[in-house]
């Protein structure tokens, strides 16, 4: 059995909240002997919603979060002026040591902003990113910036590259992520500004870098671990999600386009609910903001309890798998090299 | 019956040139009895490949082009150092007004070049633009740029979307395109700094501006015209292949994960054959690069005949709908308001 492990949880964060975070906190901890949660939230919203046995189990805590973050607020000023929110609350149980990791299905921005002035950036680390699991047909693969740095400078990808490779490394299991750089051509001299300077610097760094992969390739999973700005990043997450819906809609028109189809398509319902679950991306839990002095994931905000457990799962493996430790010894490494 | 009008092909370029070429210039006369095509290519290869009535109809003829561009030239050096290429040759047969258009499957970067260098921008048009269309569920839309500009300025951008507007119009026959920038958020405030700025011209442009469009919702076709800079662009573009394939495989590796669904996808066959149709964005022709002063038309380089067919419809569709002409009103119009 591993050591018990504390995990802070944003009650009040996302669209089906508190009801689908307690229950997802529920499963988890059903799944998951060894970790206990912290729950910050509105005491009299998620209070009564508590299973009677969370409490005498006493590895569900509920802690009150009197303040409360709503849609008017800018991120950074919710983050400055409401130090009882459930999110800063969470936070600062990381910051302060005693939880392992936090989790939030809430605004991406305003996780954003307490990463960066609650819990603070690695030292050496210039901007933290979002990084997401995604499914491919060669297996999964991980895209780092998917949103939290939109305009980029070169060595802000270097590092998106390395802290994407510790992250493939410690919760995917790959042992030598290949490292790629979206770009619209394979070739060196291809791309943007800002991509032709990046490469330059990647093929620099101490993972491996296997050069530029063109979005065509992506998807399938044919590097490790994507590399782009939050624009980009962004861009290629969401079209995943829309592409999907589109074909899966399409598919579906031609299904029920003849009375041979439909009878087609109930042959083969089970594989594509099969199907289906490998495309969701849910699967594999929330994006962790990558930089960061401690484990924050982001829950999709549609999560529903499956959803938010499988956010749980990530905490708990990036906490036991020391992705932040990882990432300070590379800066750490680093500003030794530099040293020199 | 529409007047006669005369169609420049680049035989050489492509994957499969000159054998699809020629013979994706048969299908395209048997099936427009109102063309004539100039065939411009190496008379040694290509006319061994001519069909005995083309030469007696009259309508497919040949022109010896005697300069051979490699892979090895730089895109610039060989348009400027080969004139006698059939790339230089067909779009010199547009410059000279004797064409109505021209079609290459050839590299992008020398058509680009090409149609600057040869060909020429449309008076007030800051950067010629690749556009292509994608079939959505809710229809087929436009997306420019889709590779030609990878740095581009705010007013690029605005300047694709009325580009974007009038191809839509013209070719999609859609009346009054929406037209929306690809962006990673709805709200007018989101993006990177290129976007934010794009997006307060757009706003003043002539054309519908319908504001920002999530990757999310793109696939679908909830804007006729999606406006991106050229390395955004091609991404979605290349992305949209990627995912098609990813999905079909791993589609099919669940239909055969039984005999249940094997069977299920025996009788499923004609609808996925007309899905897969669908999504084959060949169906569509190829990218007109929109700016330049002639219509240009480049096919994809692994066109079959059936592709390059495709194509040369796209282009008669393009010159018969006055696409330029329209371009051209519109940049008149934009210098006259300026000289107010």
């Amino acid at each position: 059995m591993n050591q018990q492990i504390i995990l802070a949880v944003d009650a009040m964060g996302g669209d089906n909240a508190p009801g689908a975070i307690v229950a997802g906190c529920v499963l988890a901890l059903a799944e998951q002997p060894d970790i206990v949660i912290e729950l910050y939230g509105a005491m009299d919203r998620v209070k009564p919603l508590l299973p009677a046995e969370a409490e005498a189990g006493g590895r569900l805590l509920m802690v009150d979060a009197p303040d409360v973050i709503d849609n008017t607020d800018s991120p950074v000023m919710a983050i400055r002026q409401k130090p009882k929110s459930s999110l800063v609350m969470a936070l600062e149980a990381v910051k302060a040591g005693r939880a392992a990791a936090m989790v939030s299905a809430g605004s991406t921005g305003a996780l954003l902003a307490g990463g960066l002035f609650r819990v603070g950036r690695i030292r050496g680390i210039e901007r933290p990113a979002l990084a997401v699991i995604i499914p491919g047909s060669l297996g999964p693969f991980v895209l780092t910036d998917c949103g939290s740095n939109v305009d980029c400078k070169p060595e802000y990808l270097a590092q998106f590259g390395q802290m994407g490779s510790v992250y493939a490394q410690k919760v995917l299991g790959v042992s030598n992520p290949r490292v790629a750089l979206a770009n619209i051509g394979a070739e060196a001299e291809k791309g943007n500004n800002l991509v032709k300077a990046a490469f330059e610097l990647m093929g620099n760094q101490p993972y491996n870098f296997v050069g530029n992969i063109e979005a065509r390739d992506i998807p399938a999973g044919a590097a490790d671990v994507v590399v782009a700005d939050g624009f980009v990043g962004n861009m290629i997450l969401k079209h995943t999600e829309g592409m999907a819906a589109t074909l899966m809609s399409m598919l579906k028109q031609e299904m029920m386009a003849s009375a041979r189809a439909k009878l087609g398509a109930l042959l083969m319902k089970p594989g594509l609910r099969a199907f289906k679950k490998k495309m969701d991306y849910t699967e594999y839990g929330g994006a962790p903001l990558l930089g960061v002095n401690g484990v924050l994931i982001k829950a999709h905000g549609s999560s529903g309890d499956y959803a938010f457990k499988s956010a749980i799962g990530q905490a708990v493996r990036m906490a036991r798998g020391g992705v932040v430790e990882a990432i300070t010894e590379y800066c750490q490494q680093q500003e030794e090299n530099h040293g020199i």
